[in-house]
């Protein structure tokens, strides 16, 4: 070996340790939560420590709203529903005589929810379904890249929490296994999760309604049909968990009571574990709500996550940084 | 470097590369499907073939019954609910005079099948269900280390294809990422799919059952529900791998027409794809039967592939070992 070579092999191996030791967290601040995370990866990935954890058990899930991206003032799939069915109106002149479809149309959000449950099904059952999985994708993706937040006027993309995506890199770079499990729609979901939070579609794990395969002429697709084939909160977390992945994660990251049975199966299996509670604090930079919001209520989590252990993490005085640079 | 550590470091480099040489597929004889499949890997692989695929979208889906492991004179899973129904026998009184159950304590098999569906079903709720997922978990690993082939006194996980498990790992070198997909149940195959095929849980798709949280005394369990949830064979097949994977296979492995659909989604897609059928015409090694077959039969599949461009692989002729040394 010359020694140059050598001299540009040992800048190199200068460089990547440059990289290593680089922050990985740099919009988490000093702070509890902060500790407490890495803390805990230092110690299920350290083969001296006796929380040492095997790579392949590294697993780790993340509701969405709320907890990856915003969810205010609307469930960002609710608002969706509704652009669609304004865009989808003049194909059903019905609509403007009936529910939920009528005050949709008149801008009456709190009218067209009155309607409790059955008026949600509805609305999302009309803008969700009778389509292929391929049609629904493409309408998505279009939605997600056009679409802009009433509030912030940013893509809904670019509202995903930064310290989040750092939390995501630096788990995988440390051996874990990062799933995301939504009460949200998978396949909403899963056209832009990789591109957004580096998670592929097999480790989306969401709510669904049934589809059919159907061989038509251009070859098979899938048809969606407008039934409820599984509701992934509350109990339906740790459920879909079972069934989806079938090994129990090490870690939890929510923000509401949706989450709390995920966090509790996770925190109570032996070994380490983490349960993270993110809790909107910050009514400046994003929002803040718990006990009282009409969205991602978070009562139990907060009575119980000193007893559970649980880390709550504090937007406000935590996070540099919420929402990625434009 | 010192001369030694660089003679060192060269030896390493050898050695990788002879490794690398060596034939990943010992147990493929020469022949037409040997040559399909290392051709079709070796094509979407290179990044300069037209043909490449991007590491993340090598998805490679294989039917676990008659494709990874011997199906006859039953399918492994039905042999261990005769054997539990046998061992519970004694706390089930009824049983006695009660079908299937009685003719399965009579040795009846013919006589337990001869009630169909509604018998199988019987059969499977009173053996899987009503007890925890870990409960079942620990029955199913007990099961896998000591009950043993009636025709070759090999345990089950022993009856697996050398062949199968030189492809998977072939595969997975390849940069694919190998899931099962197979009618059987998804919590019978998961406790040692890992352990004998290198496929983790979460790769692991099947049929289920429906299962409950709940809280008891020692934390909380999954409680199996006598009530079907989904059964992952023919359409459900494609439309498990959607709604689990969410990404469309480039190639697909199966040998009955329980996986018709599963190829025909996979080779349907654009680019390039591959269709595989395991053809057991070894009634010396293994067993030999396809169209008139009670279990796993197969004449669509073999009346269509050469059509469809599948490729059905002779294990008499081309597969040089069955089983692994034990």
């Amino acid at each position: 070996m010359s020694s140059c070579r050598l001299l540009f092999t040992c800048l190199c191996l200068l460089s990547s340790t440059a990289l290593a030791l680089a922050d990985p967290l740099p919009s988490w601040r000093d702070g509890p939560s902060r500790t407490a995370i890495t803390t805990f990866v230092e110690s299920v990935t350290d083969e001296n420590s006796p929380d040492f954890v095997p790579e392949a058990q590294r697993i780790a899930t993340f509701d969405n709203d709320g907890t990856l991206w915003s969810e205010q003032p609307l469930y960002f799939q609710a608002i969706f529903a509704i652009d669609r069915v304004k865009a989808l109106a003049s194909s059903h002149p019905e609509w403007k005589t009936e529910e939920p479809f009528a005050s949709i149309l008149k801008g009456d959000l709190q009218g067209a929810l009155s309607g409790g449950e059955s008026a949600v099904i509805s609305m999302i059952m009309a803008t969700h379904a009778n389509m292929t999985t391929d049609e629904f994708a493409d309408i998505t993706t279009q939605w997600m890249e056009t679409a802009r937040h009433p509030a912030t006027g940013r893509r809904y993309s670019e509202m995903v929490f930064q310290p989040m995506l750092e939390l995501l890199g630096y788990l995988r770079s440390n051996g874990f296994k990062t799933f995301i499990v939504s009460g949200g729609g998978i396949e909403f979901m899963r056209p832009w999760t990789e591109a957004v939070y580096g998670i592929p579609p097999e480790q989306v794990v969401g709510s669904s309604i049934r589809t059919q395969y159907v061989l038509r002429g251009e070859g098979p697709v899938f048809e969606r049909q407008p039934e409820l084939f599984f509701f992934d909160d509350k109990e339906g977390k740790p459920v879909a968990i079972n069934h989806h992945i079938g090994r129990r994660p090490i870690l939890a990251v929510g923000n509401s009571d949706g989450d709390f049975q995920m966090l509790e199966y996770t925190t109570t299996g032996e070994g380490a574990r983490l349960g993270v509670i993110i809790h909107h604090t910050d009514a400046q930079r994003e929002w803040a709500y718990d006990r009282e919001s009409h969205i991602g209520r978070l009562g139990r989590g907060l009575d119980e996550a000193d007893e559970r252990g649980w880390i709550v993490v504090d937007m406000k005085d935590e996070w540099a940084t919420i929402y990625p640079t434009k």
